[in-house]
């Protein structure tokens, strides 16, 4: 996929407002790039909103995996929304003015694994902004396959946000809600959206763990019916499923302890849907904590493609489901490094750049 | 499984009001009878609320099936809740006392259909009211692995009407409700209960049609997005799904004009879950309707054991589903002939009998 | 999709031969048309062996569905094998020497169905051979999307009729067949391929059903336990199934008897595959028939893309699978006529035209 | 369910023969204990041949499990097939005469989980031969409830193996086997199983892997496409998958080298059912090895009951599976010390015993 693997500039002068990871080492510049420019099955976007992900920090920060994995200088971010500008010659179905967010992922579309509706694992895959030239920026340039249309009243904040609303989507909706006991460790932004994808889909009970308790307001409002310290979430799972654990965890936090309870805290039977990564790996009694639970566990990766995407529109168009509480600060590109500073401090729902 | 066909009736001289299908003519018989006698597995259940269903109009009416199946005289009445009064001696779950409804289909519980899941369609299903004595009695008898605990907090009258909440939980949920568009065809009890389901289940469009207003009414109130005539179905479905048709249609009516609206509004890859019960054979044009759209069909047969219960407890337990609006008429048993007759006449939701 | 609907034809002198249905009357015309030129999204195929299949017989005889989808003039056929010869500037999958069969289906690829797994039932589906050119002619243009690669020991005898076995296995392995009972009624080359599948995924007892001996006699080879005439199958079915009745069936005669005869048979919540179809509508007793016997019932369309595909693939790889038997006939495309005079005599299995 | 957890001794005077686990502490002593009695709901069955499994060296061992779990003394034993010879009073499908296996695992029936389909992980699981007493003796007393039917042609010997067999069919058939690559990671008696369980049901490329070279001739004979030693299992799922890795893994082994392999050679969104049994806690790189994959993990406890036992039932009535290669060793009881050690030589497929 080498000809997918980075934006070709078109030969024009004009330059756009774009953040970047220009070196190997710590933080984000601002600076004027050429504008983008789009292959013939490519549109341009020009961005409105761009939610700043864990992924961003971890760039920002020059972690070790963002030194095995990505290769500066290239425009960072990976969730955005905003309208279409421009598009190439061999785009039938999106449309100059057309307001859209896309699918960050960027997959060959004709291995196996995608030709078997396996896309969201594509071993091709190129994300932008970790891969290819990202969103935080005032232009970007994507397939049009990617691309995904908002309706008329989704706003651009919550078009900004589908990137990580699309994990909670899978998260949840790959376990059967309707009726469940489900436990959330973790209410970072997707555990929130989570909270509200579960309570909209009919989840009879769920209870929300997290150390913040901005966090945990944040929960409860979203719809959770329990809203706990870790500590506590041993006996607020009893206490809802007499002792039986719940239906469903969805681990969203990546954190050991939180894991081991998930596996502690789930029936036997049950379904546990790992989100969150860890940093390192961790002691599991497979035996004790899965094997003789009889339980089943799913690793989520990004977002199936595209029953998740039109999971997303669907609960967005009845109303039962409203991300927008999560949405906490909003910062100009100018301010990056604040943006970066608040996701940091764990007090933060969701942080979002407002572009344009 | 001849020794579960009858309720032995025990040599003591209680007797108890009970409605009779006393002989193969029209119309039911108030009268009192020997109080039932138990099983060593068995319980003895006061009643305190019984569902009237078509299906004891049909029995009343003395119509073709009822004069087919039944065999007269034999106590009426298959939906019910009550209070243990006595416990055989072989139960070890159910207690005096104890507050409770049941599934209504005894099955044999050993062939291949009961020990796979399907127990719902058990050849040897014997139902209660039909098949052996049943509910519309101050008391009944019934097998211990049949009976399923009320929460403190669900009342009688809802517990009375499990069975078809039970009928409407299983059409609803064993199609994915979550995101879903959705158009329920019929709107009678089990119609307005499925309403209720989906829009607790996340359903993101509800689509209820009928042709009786008072039932649209109550299809709006139970949480219908659009609520139409028959005659209407077609455009609120292209309007509601841009042409596309609905992803999931439960038809609940038995109406052959609304069997097909059903095949005719379901997507292409749709599934259609057939509860209603049509009177007569009708053409089907299976390359159109069927196979040409790529269409599932699902024929819906009680409630599954005990899955279905297990979701309505839940569902009930949420407060997300409250099915207590449907309930219209109550009567006390002595005005059976009036409960049949409001029923016939389309105007009521669920009409339940008050005993003690 | 008006861009996808007809093949461009490049300005070049080469002319090559081609089976035509060149008016709106019977028969198709055997003469030399342009080479078809290829966009920048397809490839050019030779065209080694291709699959007469129902539904050119019907295009063959002008039939009223032919007459109310097609558009003469146009090359006639839809299953064929090849070898890639020219190859479309943005194609990076498909090479030059390529062994290769298609997908006939061309969707468009953006459509809701589409993005969630749906392409078989896409409503903007284009099937070469009847919307488009076809392959009966010694090149054929093909989106590289559609195209499929062969392994090096598949023929392509076996390579040009991937399109019924796909047929095939869409309905056989969208049910659960390790160790099923499975009824197949009628066989033809879907019904044989499809007792050779089942046979390959473990079916426990395999009945299939024709009222055509030579049809009978490959069933027995495809690996059917039992070969019945339509009026045999009652007790075969019971006989297996200590009169049950079957998990599944697979209805592949479109015949009003065998349908009926497959909902008699099924058993209580089984599975009724119906690939069949019917030429007219026809009285089905919903209530007996479906409902209350509580099956389900799946319309099969086409082949799921690229799922089908790929389980074609591996059930040849494994060898397990071998539709050789099945071809009974072949002609050069100078023997059309006879070609489709022996299909509608009942008595050919498979029938393919060696091309080149 | 404590009226379950201990067989009721009869007040006759006939002694039988049995192997005890008599004190706290390495070993079994075979001895003469009282004719066991049955409940109204039980049978009393000859026992012809049981199965010897890792799970009754554990208790011979009396490791550091069977301290924790076991209460001696108790009769051993929980694999076997015999003949009914008296039948309980409330026992209407079982009958004096007929040849029977049994399902060991004696659940309550009544939790939620046994009325959902989750019987193979009820919470009041007792097992017999570990939680009261089992079948390594001259008659056991079962609930009629967990007795199962042989066909006439299926022999006492492979009867006695159905409750592994019964593992190995509830792993491989919780996986999409038709058409699928499969890695199975060790190859004692029920990886074996697997091997030809898979084979029968359709998978396109089975890897078996093992240290041991009878267990791999074994493998190869029950049809497994590669048998390899563990150091060779990345070249062979590597070649026989393109580098794509396998559909599904089957662990059997329950060593932490095989697990993660498992984790690395499967596909990105493949299956990985566990049932090997690892002896510690180990440390898994879950970011790595399961969620960026993509995989799904399966928690396999006993039989599903009892779909999987009427698998097992089909398979072995279609002739496609024969388990009996895997039977290697038969020792009367009187040689239990030696049975149990050729287990433990690690050279043994399945070892049995011929009890009358």
């Amino acid at each position: 996929m080498p000809s997918r693997a980075s934006t070709s500039y078109a030969p024009n002068e004009a330059r756009v407002k774009a953040l970047i990871k220009q070196t190997a080492a710590a933080g984000f510049v601002l600076k004027n790039v050429p504008e983008p420019g789009i292959r013939d099955d490519e549109v341009l976007i020009k961005v409105r909103r761009a939610g700043v992900c864990g992924t961003d920090v971890h760039i920002y920060e020059w972690d070790a995996w963002s030194q095995g994995r990505c290769k500066p200088p290239f425009v960072v971010g990976h969730e955005f929304a905003g309208e279409v500008v421009k598009v190439g010659k061999l785009v039938t179905d999106v449309h100059e003015g057309d307001r859209v967010t896309a699918e960050g992922h960027i997959v060959d579309g004709r291995c196996l694994l995608c030709r078997t509706g396996n896309s969201h694992v594509c071993p091709y895959t190129k994300i932008i902004g970790v891969d290819r030239d990202g969103c935080f920026a005032e232009f970007i340039a994507m397939p049009a396959t990617n691309v995904w249309h908002l309706d008329d009243n989704v706003s651009f904040d919550v078009g900004g946000i589908h990137d990580p609303m699309g994990n909670a989507f899978h998260t949840a909706l790959t376990a059967e809600i309707p009726g469940a006991t489900v436990l959330i460790t973790g209410c970072g932004p997707i555990g929130l959206f989570a909270v509200g994808i579960c309570r909209a889909a009919g989840a009879s009970r769920i209870i929300a763990s997290d150390v913040n308790e901005t966090r945990l307001a944040l929960a409860r409002r979203m719809g959770a019916h329990d809203v706990v310290h870790p500590g506590e979430a041993d006996a607020a799972v009893n206490a809802a499923t007499d002792r039986l654990g719940v239906d469903v965890v969805l681990e969203m936090s990546g954190i050991p302890a939180a894991i081991h309870q998930g596996f502690s805290l789930v029936r036997a039977g049950g379904r546990v849907q790992m989100l969150g990564i860890p940093s390192r790996a961790l002691e599991i009694d497979l035996a004790k904590e899965v094997i003789f639970k009889g339980i089943t566990i799913y690793g989520v990766v990004g977002r199936r493609m595209y029953d998740t995407w039109h999971q997303m529109t669907r609960f967005l168009r009845s109303g039962l489901f409203d991300p927008t509480p999560v949405i906490t600060h909003r910062f100009p590109l100018e301010q990056a490094d604040e943006a970066i500073r608040v996701i940091k401090s764990g007090e933060a729902g969701k942080v979002i750049f407002e572009i344009a």
